[in-house]
Order: C-alpha cells, then structure tokens, then sequence
C-alpha cells in the first residue's frame, strides 16, 4: 500500500476516526486505524465494537492495499505536520512496518494485522431516509442533556428515536430522560420512516454524531434496523449497536391539566438563576421560584453562607394565576434555559407536581421538570 | 459598615483576592475575604498564612467599618451581576449578617468575627527597591518552568532571587533547578538591593505575582527581609514568607568548558521535538539530537509504535564541531525553547554531559540541561 494525502484533509478525518478508537489498551487492535488503499479511494476505519466509523478521503494512490496504525500517534502525528505539507504513507509489504513521510520528516510505525481489524457486522437496513443536518442537530441538542447516566438504567442512557401520530400528522420524535426531567423534540416525519422501529441511540454514539453533524453536508441518510443504525454524511459513515431495551412509556409522566402560565424572559432568568445559586456550593442546590401576579422572585439558601434573592417583575414576566412557590435543581434549570431562545413558558400544577417547560419560539420542543421540595 | 463599588471594579479585586484565599475549608476563617472601609478607602484582603494579598478599590462609603465574608462566594456572585451596576454591601452591626444589594438582587451572608482574621506579621523590610514590570516578567517566566516540585527538597520549590557580581557589574538574578534542569535568568541591579540577603520565593507567590504583573504598573516596588518579601504593584500589595532553605552552590553545575555550539531556529527545531516526540505517548520520553556539520536530525522511537525521525539542514541548523549524539527529555527541551524568541544556541561537552542552551537574543538567560541516556 502506498498513497499521498494532503495533511489538513488527512487530519480531519484522523480527528473523528481517532475519536471513536478505544483509548484504553485492553484490545491493542481497537487503538488502531485500518487503513484501506483501493482503486483511486482511500478510506480510514475505528470501532469499539458498538460503533464502527469510515470515511473516505482524497488521495492520490500509489499502490493498492490495506494496512493498520495507532490511530491516536498518527493523529497526533499529523497534527503536528506543518499544513500544506504531502504526507506520504508506504508499507512494503503486509507484514512490514509503515513508514510515514512528510518534507524531512520520517516515521517507521509498527502495525498489527489487517485481518485481526474487527467487522462490527452490520446487516440489512430496511428503513432509510432523509433528515436535514440542522433538524438533526436540533433533535440531539433539545434532548441530550437529559439522557441518563445511570448505568443500571440502561435503557434511559440514549436518545429515544420513533415516529408517533400527532393530532393526525406523523412525526420523528427524540426523547430522553433520566427521571428527574424529560425532554421531547420532534419533526415532520421524513419519507422512508414510517414503519422504523422506535430505536434507543447510545450516548456515545449521540456525542460523535452530533461532532459530525456541524460539519455535514445539507443533508444527512439515516439507515436502520431492529438492532443498528447508520448515519451518512457527505463522505462518513458512522454505524452503531442501539441500546436492546424498552425506553418506558414517556407520554404517562406528561401532564396534561397544569393551567398556571408563568412566561419570562430567557436571558433574564438564567441569570437570575446563576446568580441565586452562587450562594452555594453543593451540586444540587435548589432555586425557589415564588410567584405571584406580575412578579417572579427566585431564592437559594446556603446553611454555611447564607441567602440570596432576585425579583423579577413585569418588565420580564408575565404571570396572573394565583400565588406558587415551587423548587428545582439549578443545574436542570440551566440546562433547559440553554436550549430556550428568546422566552420560556413554565406551566405549573402545584408546587409538588411535574412542570412543564416549553420554548415560545420552538412549539416542537417540551420540556417535563420533577420539582423538589425547598 | 456600608459602601457601594462599580461591579466591573469590585470583581477585578475579588478575582485577585479569591485566588489567594484557601480553597480548602479547613480553617473556615482563611475561605473568607477581610473587607475594611475606613475614611474613603475600602481595602480587601486574604491570606493563606503563607502569602496575604491586601487590595485597595475605590468605592463610596457610607458607614466606615469592618467585615468578612466567604471569598469564592463573593467572588462567584459579583462575575454573575450584570455589568455597569453599582454593588452595595451593608452590614449593619459587626454580629449580624452582611447584605449585599445590586438592583433588585439580595443576598444575606453568614459572616465570621473580623477578630478571627489572621495576620501574617509582616515585621520591618530593610531593603526596598523597584523593579520594570516587564523585566519582573522576564525573570519569573525565564526561570519558573524550572521550580522543583519535589516537597523533601523544598529549597527547590522557589526562585532563588538574589544580588551577585558579573565581571565588575552588580546583578540582580533569578535562578531556578530541579536537579534535571537549571534557569538563570538576570537583569542590572536596580538601586536600593545591594545589600539584600539571597532569598527563596516559593512557587505559590511567583505563580500569584505573575498573575498580577500583566496588569501592573510600568514599576513594581520590591521590600524585603530575611524572612518576607512583598510586591506593591498599583493599588496591590502581596506579602509572602520566604523559603527557609539553602539555594544550593547553583554555579558549580554550569559547565564552563563546552565547546560544540548548535544553532537552530527555534520554531522549526521545537516543531520538529513535538513530531518525533509524538512516536511515544510516555511522559519522558527521550529524542535523540545526532549532530554532523550542517545537519541535525532529531528521532524518537517507542517499543510498541516505531521509530519517528525529522531531519533538519543547514537552512535553519548551523553547527560545524564534530559529529555528536545525545538525547534529552522532549518535555524539557520544550520547556526552554518556549522561551527562546526566534534562535537557540546549544553549547554541548559530550554525549553525557551537561548542555547549556542559551537565546541568541537574550544573553541575560541561561538554561542548563542534564541529558539522558539514549
């Protein structure tokens, strides 16, 4: 095998294959890139055996075949090269060391291989279809923050993807939740969609698609079985394992009789939240919300260093039901303010019951909150 | 006690302040900031034991007196206030609590008894002198990569700043070792420190001194004992113990009959140590310099990866000695490169002796580099 590669393309695609080859050296060939030299088409693999990543890079090819190489040391390889530099890559023969050169700049790396490279296995793909890169990204950024991390809850640590009516329109609906919040993002459902199993997509498999999605092309081909999913944009191709478990029925745990409208500014509140829940330290702190008509006043309190309190009135908020005081997490108040453009919409039942969240901006999105008591 | 400060004013100070106040909340009273008004002056001030820092901050002040409160917490809650708005703080007898007012946001802080505030004791400063800023800057990023870490030789854990003579001219000079490597670096001696006593900085102090220096004044004033040292630099005074060690006989490890001298543009030699150096990801992993007239060529190799080797020319290299070969660790040829501006010299003896390294265009710093075997 013997090709040419311009640096800044090789390291882009050295960048995502790297990410997704193991780290930690328990299965050495896990750590390695194979590298496939065929035809006039070069294309770089890593899998950790529950996601399996390839892309295809220009390069002029020399000589045909395939090799294996510490993924992560010829990433930090290239990415050290000066750029606009040719780098070169040559192995004699298969079970000879690689030799990489660049200018001066000489490497013989040591390989393991090409038949040890693992096949992750992936099969038939009866469901295919077409999402826009920016609805995908909205899917996996209105919902991310709320997938679980408990590993015995196995079946809540990803994405929730399936297609469901709504008042007779058919959507593809994200959902994830860790039990203390729930967040829902949906979209017209693509052609091609309509009898695809409700899928879990694992965490990791959400963090390396989400790197790739700003990157991609307008549109991205989603492929899917009971068991795998794959993701095709522009010139990578990202497959994994889904998680084998039933997400629960999320729809019992969405309110539906909360009437108390309590809509504020996104910007004014997050702040007033941050600020509040400076007074202390500990990761939970809960943040008082106390309403009453025209005015929001939110409250933190700290045993060691005491109490701190924000008013917001009717500059920002808009509120005309009757008195509330309910508490939440700071953290979970944050992460869905994040995703909030422009106002939030809070709509309470009572001080101990699950409140809903919503974007004015974004009617697709919903948020569910677990209040605690303060 | 009662004033009110700019937000934007009160949190530079709060940010030098917090820095130095124990994080660790052992003696709860070292977590907490002294503020003082007195007349129209506010002071703020902290301590750890070792180094105290005193800020003066223009403020409005209402009701004189003294107060305390929790650093990291003060410090938190003013970077989240918006910018422009006036702070008020108001504690309205020395028991109670401290209120904090910015607009319509509240806190109340648990205070401690301002009595429980330590003193370091800072005694008489027989010798004081002023330094540039820019050459206080100079001294500590010469020679601080080259602090000891190792606690049992904690005469090692500091600058050695100290007054010596060089051919006929009084110097004043910072030098810093941890056995592997030594950094010297000197500038004219300013007036008023001929007489001062050789002393150890430690490493805590040069790391908040440097912090401070970027926004100093042109001059930073410089006072000193045997057992104390302290910078007044604008509205800020840090005080510090000194080392209570022996800086070891430093001169009798610069060799003094190196012969073969190297010179080499320091972007392309260091670019090329990160290159080969990235063959190993083990943390003192040697590169090896083999030397012949006109041509350096740098390698490294690793026992799992390969071998990774870039040679460079008499475009960037001049040497015209006798071919040598000797390794050293990446991490500190780095280390000293970084502070090298555009050409370094490499003045060797042989394959196992001591190297020094100098900057063409800094003859005021001097490295000294112990190899390794390779």
């Amino acid at each position: 095998m013997k090709f040419s590669a311009e640096r800044a393309t090789l390291l882009k695609a050295l960048a995502h294959i790297q990410s997704v080859a193991e780290k930690r050296n328990t299965i050495p060939i896990l750590a390695n890139v194979l590298i496939q030299a065929n035809g006039q088409q070069l294309s770089l693999k890593a899998t950790d055996m529950e996601i399996e990543v390839v892309e295809q890079v220009p390069a002029t090819i020399m000589r045909e075949g395939s090799s294996t190489a510490p993924a992560a040391v010829l990433y930090e390889i290239v990415r050290k090269l000066p750029d606009g530099v040719a780098v070169e890559l040559d192995q004699a023969d298969s079970d000879g060391p690689l030799h990489l050169r660049a200018g001066r700049y000489t490497t013989r790396l040591n390989v393991l291989p090409v038949d040890d490279f693992p096949s992750m296995g992936t099969g038939e793909f009866p469901h295919t279809f077409q999402v826009q890169s920016s609805v995908l990204r909205a899917l996996i950024d209105r919902t991310r923050f709320a997938i679980s991390t408990e590993e015995t809850r196995y079946y809540l640590n990803g994405i929730y993807l399936h297609v469901t009516d709504v008042d007779g329109e058919a959507k593809l609906r994200a959902v994830a939740t860790d039990g203390h919040r729930l967040a829902r993002m949906e979209t017209d459902m693509p052609e091609g969609a309509a009898q695809m199993p409700g899928v879990i997509i694992p965490r990791k498999t959400i963090n390396e698609l989400r790197k790739l999605v700003d990157e991609a092309p307008e549109e991205v081909a989603v492929a899917l079985s009971e068991t795998r999913i794959q993701f095709t944009a522009g010139p990578i191709t990202l497959t994994s394992k889904l998680i084998d478990g039933t997400f629960p029925e999320y729809e019992r745990v969405i309110p539906r009789g909360n009437t108390r409208v309590l809509r504020v500014g996104k910007k004014e509140f997050s702040n007033a939240v941050a600020r509040v829940a400076a007074i202390s330290q500990e990761r939970s702190r809960p943040v008082k919300l106390a309403l009453e008509p025209g005015l929001l006043t939110l409250s933190a309190s700290s045993a060691e260093q005491g109490v701190a309190k924000e008013e917001l009135d009717d500059s920002t908020v808009s509120y005309d039901s009757e008195a509330l005081e309910i508490g939440f997490q700071a953290r979970y108040l944050n992460d869905i303010t994040d995703q909030v453009e422009n106002e939030a919409e809070f709509i309470f039942a009572d001080s101990a019951s699950p409140t809903i969240v919503r974007d004015v901006s974004t009617p697709s999105a919903l948020y569910v909150l677990m209040p605690m008591r303060v």
